[in-house]
């Protein structure tokens, strides 16, 4: 399956993240992979690009990215909805493969070869964990460097998100709880006053 | 001033944050206060309800956040938007008070005393800074439990958000960058699919 993905430079890579998308986290290791949603995500460092996920320790997803030391964050659109809210209800451990279950059709990463989601999704980035034993344990909270970043040009492009109503299906989701998700699509640019 | 805000109860206090919305983080200390923007924010518990925020060690914020052993996150809504990239452009070092100078007039919260903002403002969360020396040197990234949290119930009621058309200035704001915020109004509801 050709790309229509295209590459974002790492130093913009903290901008895909910026503005709190839901994300489903990806993973693979030793043959099985899984896939999950995740709220709670964040970058803490442009340069070198870092981010931060809170990923549960009782999670099969937790149990692949502590084995690979990697994981990725792929950015849903409002298309994949239901995809996002499934996917973040039941355990990888429990069934058949998530992936194949929501429909979803991963490729290989470029640098990690983690499974990446580029169909109904707006960007992603993978990542090596950087071990913080501590942080793990005490808050569920697992650092990353971001080592390869793309995305879908029709909405995030030239360093920049461009979130309109021509492409609706690839408006950012936010989770609100219960699979109710705020959709971001509308956009006010502030003015500055010092 | 009468308080419009009503107590969120604090096992709801991560959903405030759930959905990724930039903030306004407060904090005083000896007779010094200041707020700045933040897009990196995110809940990493539910209970006990804990928060990790991205403070850059070279801000003012971070100096009263490190004396006072507690900040606090409060949400803005759209009107404010203006307000938020302006004060999260600026240093509280140079010049007046940020709070006056975008004419934000904070209350004092109810469990450590922190600013506060609820004109314009969705919700607010009073943190306890949780030290954690390593995460906040390497990452800028400092650890909190909320201890008090109220949310505006035209926006958040019964633990749940309620964005609809008939409040657009209560939409939260979400920082794509430069000033462009993506506003979080429509919301879609999830099927579950297994």
């Amino acid at each position: 399956m050709a790309s229509h993905f295209r590459p974002v430079a790492l130093e913009h890579a903290s901008r895909l993240l910026n503005h709190g998308p839901t994300v489903l986290v990806t993973s693979a290791h030793d043959g099985r992979r899984n896939v999950m949603a995740a709220a709670w995500s964040m970058p803490v460092e442009f340069t070198p690009p870092r981010v931060a996920v809170v990923i549960d320790k009782r999670t099969f997803t937790r149990e692949l990215v502590m084995a690979s030391g990697a994981f990725g964050l792929c950015v849903p659109g409002a298309a994949l909805a239901d995809a996002t809210y499934g996917v973040g209800s039941v355990s990888g451990r429990e069934g058949p493969d998530k992936f194949s279950r929501h429909g979803l059709r991963p490729q290989a990463g470029p640098v990690l070869g983690l499974p990446v989601l580029e169909d109904g999704c707006c960007a992603w980035v993978e990542c090596r964990l950087i071990p913080e034993r501590h942080t793990e344990e005490a808050y569920d909270t697992c650092f990353g460097e971001v080592v390869a970043a793309a995305a879908d040009p029709r909405v995030f492009d030239g360093g920049r998100w461009r979130l309109h109503d021509g492409n609706p299906a690839l408006h950012t989701l936010h989770h609100l709880g219960a699979g109710a998700f705020a959709v971001a699509g509308k956009v006010v640019q502030a003015r500055m006053l010092r």
